[in-house]
């Protein structure tokens, strides 16, 4: 198992306390990584894209470490994080005879992170699983820090547990075939670390974006700080009643035009609406006087050099008015109480929580927005 | 909110501790204790036979403490616990926008209790719970513990949270409309504190039973000491790691004999199924020399003279062949890497758990009940 290039990232939660591991070809490897877990059986759950490619080599490399090995796939896309998808996934865990000892086997971008977590959060009331993040975005985000669930017609992971996984193999090479959009989308939670509290980061970001993309050590890096950062985020809040809340930032943006794009994909992926909301979330922030519109620019530079977008204009199909985006935030599980609560900065790399942010000084900055 | 009748049963399980209160005629007040848990808003979860007695009147009470409400009734009965079920009952507590600081109140039985406490365990990745258990069996069970779940197709209480809940209020008062078979089936559960670790609190069953169904105090104090009981064992092991286990004494029977008679309450209810396993256990305790015959005797009279079945030859319809009920043991989610656990005991209120039983030695057993 020796890999010159491997990073781990410990996660250091007590009882469930775990490691991610970052580097280029771990894939080779994972089937002794996870057998090194102790279960006796592994149910890999992946979809029809990511499946076809890796879950033979997985499930081989598996069951020579002997262990009994499943393989469920689902149809890609945000559609599958639903009850019907859970039904479906738990069954399966059950039909393969998972115990509580044994492992669920998450294989694939964050819909299936976020499904396949879930599932081993519930079934038997709790099973152990490991994450093999196949996108920059999961292996950035929803594959750290123990956030699963489905979405409801009320909204996006409205049903849901925290579920540590057991290991996170974040194999950097996966990412060699990902197509340019998704790899920008998750680059832009790569970016919001650094936003959030570290400027040093995002000008290391901004020095070496290129290299992440086209996938030299700098990915690897990249990958690992990342996980670093949100892993500390997490460390100090398990449960999101506190600071944890500082990873929304861009977000509170970002959901609400996802909202008013209809989830659909071919207009906005998640990663784009939340670097238009990083933009804004600066914006806004240096409109209220809070920030230098410098590092708003800055930022706004960054996104943009990445081909990100950072502007409402730039929504296909538009962004709604500026009523239609203040309910689709007022709608959003952030609000607390009917206030809304936003991650606004004073600076790169000083983001805070700011509760109880006016609906009317929030219309009159998106007004100007959609007028910009 | 006084009340000369009320027993306060406290659950110590440090930050999730919480008490459950036992008395006649709680629910007149159940609207201010829940209201002093400190929630602005309260989603109702029944059914269609217990909402249209008490709902109306638990809705009613929290409004007048200045809680919104919303009240969601389902069909009663197991086929209640399913993924569509969940469906229901999350998107209803959604609807009527619970957020983390809000509640969802179970108001009755089992069915409800461990559906409404599986949905809030998920909604927003967990809102707290109150429990109003409207039968014997769920005041003295399953409203206890934190366990909640659905069923799968693979078997019951397949999917579902350990999610503690912040108050309990046991009316005993309700349990005066209940069935009789439905009070014997609760009972089965009562004499089983007894049995697994406490001999004079079987003793005193013994005297009181007759009170207990009557509904003199010995009911309010049966229906407390099994909450002590069982909440002794959670607080030991909240997550089943360990001696939890003892809770399911008579009950690895049961539920072979639930799944012989296909859940079809008309044959079998869960507590006649622990009856017969309770009776079943201490036997097979016996025939194993662990257990004075004596003792096995004196388990089947007293469940006998309460009108519970205590035999396999009473199973409506039949009880299997031997390799059925294996069969049905061996699906059971107590099963460890093939082997069987069975609770065991030395004598009443001397249980103890039982690992490694080989099938062959089950058979004989079995094969000994059925001739007999």
């Amino acid at each position: 198992m020796d890999n010159p290039s491997l990073i781990t990232v410990p996660v250091p939660l007590g009882d469930r306390a775990y490691d991610i591991l970052v580097g280029r070809g771990l894939i080779a490897s994972a089937g002794a990584r996870i057998a090194a877990l102790g279960a006796r059986a592994a149910a890999i759950v992946t979809d029809e894209h990511v499946g076809p490619l890796y879950a033979h080599a997985l499930a081989a490399s598996l069951e020579a470490q002997g262990l009994r090995v499943s393989v469920t796939a689902l149809a890609p896309g945000e559609a599958t994080k639903s009850y019907a998808g859970l039904e479906r996934v738990c069954d399966a865990v059950l039909a393969a005879k998972i115990e509580r000892g044994d492992l669920v086997v998450a294989l694939g971008g964050g819909v299936i992170g976020d499904l396949a977590g879930f599932a081993a959060a519930v079934v038997r009331r709790g099973v152990r699983f490991v994450q093999v993040p196949t996108t920059l975005l999961s292996q950035v985000d929803s594959s750290v820090g123990g956030k699963t669930g489905i979405n409801s017609r009320h909204g996006k992971n409205l049903v849901g547990a925290f579920h540590q996984p057991s290991l996170v193999i974040a194999d950097t090479a996966l990412l060699d075939t990902l197509p340019i959009r998704e790899m920008r989308a998750g680059y832009a939670e790569v970016a919001k670390y650094g936003l959030i509290d570290d400027e040093r980061f995002f000008a290391w970001c901004e020095g070496n974006w290129s290299g992440i993309f086209a996938g030299s050590l700098a990915r690897d890096k990249a990958v690992a700080q990342s996980c670093r950062a949100k892993a500390a985020v997490v460390v100090r809040d398990e449960h999101e009643t506190g600071d944890r809340a500082l990873l929304n930032l861009g977000h509170t943006f970002g959901h609400a035009l996802e909202k008013i794009t209809a989830y659909d994909s071919a207009r906005l992926v998640h990663g784009e609406g939340v670097a238009i909301g990083l933009a804004l979330a600066f914006r806004f922030s240096a409109s209220l006087g809070l920030c230098p519109l410098a590092d708003a620019e800055r930022v706004e530079a960054h996104l943009k050099a990445t081909g990100l977008p950072t502007r409402l204009s730039q929504v296909p199909g538009g962004c709604g008015t500026v009523d239609e985006l203040l309910a689709a935030m007022a709608q959003d599980k952030k609000v607390k109480g009917g206030a809304l609560t936003f991650i606004l900065a004073r600076g790169i790399g000083q983001s805070f929580i700011a509760p109880g942010i006016e609906a009317e000084t929030v219309r009159r900055f998106l007004a100007s927005e959609i007028d910009a």
